[in-house]
């Protein structure tokens, strides 16, 4: 068995790298903009400039995003105090995994060309993909310092799978919008990690609460990791906006959420200590929810002091769901919330999606102007008739299926995760990188120093 | 009394975000740009192409400037081996509320539509905000460690309003140019701070000098801090210059600049101890200080050699101004400037004031084109007959007007701060997070330990 | 002697800033886009907006590659233990002189404008010069910690030199295509360090071996700068490609090719311990091999799958390398590599030039179109009767160019560096930055009481 266990992260590396390279050899082709036909193509078109090449519209977002995955994300996980490899390593090999499985089953659902049966790749499938794996991501922090490297591949390759799906129903069949993921990437992320955090229930998990805490400068590395995504989260929420004054209107209404959360945050941790202090754990993560919440509307013209209202709430919201509903969900639900997605994702996300639904629902022309508001919410071809009311109940209906997508989607890859072949580690072993990484020696010492004192 | 300092943050926070709420509400709406009608008036306007809007010209320049902001000054503050939760922590605090007040102040001076006395944003908004709330960070470098978060807000409100004030005086009625605000943002924002940190003076904060330093791992924070400031700074000068040229000449000049002052910081650095080893300190601040110097100049045709020469000549004032300017101004005129403000941000300042004085009262036709010199200093309307020797002269009296306003603002508000209702931290508690932050019980020992070896 | 290694540190930074600042004086001008002529330009070129200036195309991925100088290289260096002021700061030092000698040897080679005898500079050229500077930086990974900061600067000085003469024998004279760098910067860097590095052979360098180690959080900070070398490759290897479609096929390319390249890593490293756990140093490099290795053939028409391949190939070869080839080389050839640059660029880089001659040899007319053909491969004035087969030879011509000028470069530069002029640090003293910074004492003595312990 330990022999199994120690192969079984190689051989499902390669295999799975192996599976890539071939279905990208079946199925992915570069896009017309990015294929060396694109000369011919852009005469055709009769466009005169490289300039109107999609990848100067996106591909400075496309970065940005690409930070918030694998800086923002990892080092927002680097907060433990001997789980710092395992935060921001773990997150980099199911983030470069995902990506690649992402780019496939968006592309089946989304992009395939019916001529020739190709996926064809742009900047924007890229950002698309990192989309994806966020929600692998936001599921991987429930379970942060429990699981091993395998199940997280397995964790990532079914997330990405569920992703595509939901994402489908929710913006195709549904049509409903959702530019920066409130329902699609952050609702459904988080459930499905709560629920497979659920399935994988760990009662005697106080055998290693010595390690579940932070050290000074590892509270410190995860301030990069939160500054990064809170810098970039209007990037995130614009990145596939629509061109001109959505990207533009995205940027300006996540923006403002993000610094109101960060104000009431910071009230909320002074006022919930008897001595008025602040709790790094609060600031690291609930200034973060106004970005969340904004992922639906944010290209809506939720007017910018409905931004501020939104990102008031949810940091409010968030910071109340670190001091009573993390401790609660552990005690009574049976729910382990490592890094506390349930604050983070799930209710800013469900606020998100029903600030996008109360919006979308009370749009008007007068407001929005004739065109705009055609454009805002592509009421074209088959959905050209639908009213913003209507518009309004299929958003709530996106959310309904986003926390299904979670839920039942976590029921069952919990399941398949708590089969006793994938190496976790024992319940005294947790949050510790001892397991999974060489460490150096004299740290260790040092460490257990700090124990005894 | 312990009552009200332990809820004097969370009331300030509410209140003021509630306030910035109503008055976004009255006042705050998205500009043509980034409104739904944007295609109606694309379409008056005869322009063809999404790529048109303002926001691709200027989003990549702003986020940097945004990680300039909150990851730049929030990192350089976590030097201290104990203040770093503060450093970053109380930035990023300050930061998120100052761009909001600054929307507003910027908005009324700067934006107001007389039509329906709307401020109408974009990201041109964003970026002066941000901007804006510089000046109150670079106050704050010089108060690290000896105010208390709510202090910071009261020096961030009014740093916002003299800065809108000071800001309307040099760029609108003096008609200066400050492209990367030698004068508006570091002249003023340091000056600001001196005289508040002078009026704030502790005659016993040697009390807490065994935390005013740094550990090992706190430099090496701190260093991220530095570089993506120095990175970034070539953004920072160019974000708001004129488009085309203007940027580009800004970003060149910025990049020499910068260069040119890391070899003379590192030479004066090592010429000035008697073992001839570097200082962190140095590294940290004074390779800065060509970015700062060259705020004012960077749009003009100063010339790349120029450029180096102005970062030559700063790195070596910053340098020298470490060495003995901050103990000279500590010990004689009772000015405690914990982050060295004072030779990173006011002297570059005041030189990046001169040369741009200098660098516009020798502007020429011959050198700048006789459209291009009408370009670059916007000699139209009002000021279409004004010449060169005039416009150096408006530049020189608008670095007295920022210097002005830096030390009569800071005296005032200094004044206000004095008031013993803030909570600040006793004498012997300065520089230490444990005042303000919940820090962990470990740490607290093992920091004793270092101590007692 | 003391004295002169005292004051050779100051006395070089300060001269060669001075010649900088002359040679810049009489050589370097704005270019035409940067220029406040360029108004009058672009209305004799007929160009209607300033989104047609080559800053909007190229400067966010200036910026990206900034980042990856400073910070990425930069951190990824911190890993020693007591090596961190080092690895981040002298690379800042030479990173920063560097550009400036690039701007001028790269602009006497590839953009002298002959009439004046200028040098015209614009965005690309900070481009180039961070690029040309990047072969330093990657020759300084195998002496870290072995050098003093005055030799860095000689190895600069040169490397900067060669790097001018050996790119424009490659893609000026062999016209051959290496948008990332494979060859030009990788392969020459890396065999430019590895030569130096043999020449300056230590044989008691185990004397130091107890800091030749890293600590858990100096392991965390090189994760930062691994993280952003990562991210930003695309922009790395896109940067200078042709416009349109070349730029957006080198960041699908590289994007995939990195992302396979994170899963063999882990693989391998996992699969090469006896306990199955991972080896930090693998994950902080051997990730990157994809990113060096599709430097030349981003641009081709390789396909997605194909990128996957080369990322798959490189991680693997690049994990063997630490395991296998790092020790064998320090017994056997007397080559002290601390950073591992010969697996991270050097057997990288090389497989890059074979990729690319390999690539550029098959390219064919039906998948690049005729006109995609000439544009991909600037078939044009001089080459403009080049087959691909013979396109394919001149790829691989430039790899032996590269190799040669690294190896004879290093070897001419190592002797230089041998001289006992440079203050170099004692055996003993090696990876400690006690010898060329001021570090705080206590630390000193709790790192002491980590060795006894």
């Amino acid at each position: 068995h330990r022999v199994i266990s120690r192969h079984l992260l190689p051989a499902v590396c390669f295999v799975w790298q192996i599976a890539m390279i071939i279905l990208f050899g079946v199925f992915i082709r570069y896009d017309e903009e990015s294929d060396t036909h694109w000369i011919e193509h852009r005469r055709k078109k009769n466009i005169s400039t490289n300039l109107e090449n999609d990848f100067y519209y996106r591909y400075p977002s496309f970065q940005d995003v690409h930070v918030m995955i694998f800086v923002g994300f990892g080092f927002l996980m680097t907060f433990l105090k001997r789980y710092s490899f395992g935060g921001v390593g773990f997150n980099f090999l199911i983030a470069a995994f995902g990506i690649q499985w992402a780019l496939l089953m968006q592309g089946w659902f989304h992009h395939l060309d019916e001529n020739d049966w190709k996926i064809k790749i742009g900047v924007e499938n890229l950002i698309n993909a990192d989309f994806c794996v966020a929600s692998c991501l936001i599921a991987y922090g429930a379970c942060l310092g429990k699981v091993s490297p395998v199940q997280l591949m397995v964790l990532t390759l079914f997330g990405v799978t569920l992703f595509a799906v939901e994402e489908y129903i929710i913006l195709e069949l549904l049509h409903a919008k959702d530019a920066g993921g409130s329902m699609v990437i952050h609702t459904f992320g988080a459930y499905y990690g709560l629920t497979i955090s659920w399935v994988l229930y760990r009662p005697l998990l106080s055998q290693s609460r010595h390690l579940q805490g932070s050290v000074y400068h590892s509270d410190v590395f995860a301030m990069i990791g939160t500054l990064f995504l809170w810098m970039y989260w209007p990037s995130f929420n614009s990145a596939i906006a629509d061109h001109g004054d959505g990207q533009h209107r995205a940027v300006i209404n996540t923006y403002l959420a993000l610094a109101s959360s960060v104000l009431t945050t910071f009230a909320i941790s002074s006022i919930s200590q008897n001595n008025g202090k602040l709790d790094m754990v609060h600031i690291q993560n609930a200034t973060l929810a106004g970005g969340v919440a904004m992922g639906t509307a944010s290209e809506f013209m939720i007017t910018p002091y409905g931004s501020l209202i939104v990102g008031f709430c949810s940091g409010i919201v968030s910071t109340f769901g670190y001091l009573f509903l993390t401790p609660f969900m552990e005690k009574t639900l049976k729910i382990q919330d490592t890094c506390g997605i349930h604050n983070l994702h799930a209710m800013p996300g469900v606020i998100g999606g029903i600030v996008g639904a109360i919006t979308a629902a009370s749009a008007s022309e007068s407001v929005y102007g004739q065109e705009g508001l055609i454009n805002t919410f592509d009421f074209k071809d088959a959905v050209a008739n639908r009213t913003v009311n209507i518009q309004g109940g299929y958003q709530a209906a996106g959310l309904f299926v986003a926390i299904a997508f979670g839920l039942v989607g976590g029921a069952l890859v919990g399941g398949i995760l708590k089969l006793p072949i994938w190496g976790d580690p024992a319940d005294a072993n947790c949050f510790d990188d001892d397991v999974y990484w060489e460490v150096v020696v004299t740290e260790k010492v040092c460490s257990t120093l700090k124990f005894h004192v």
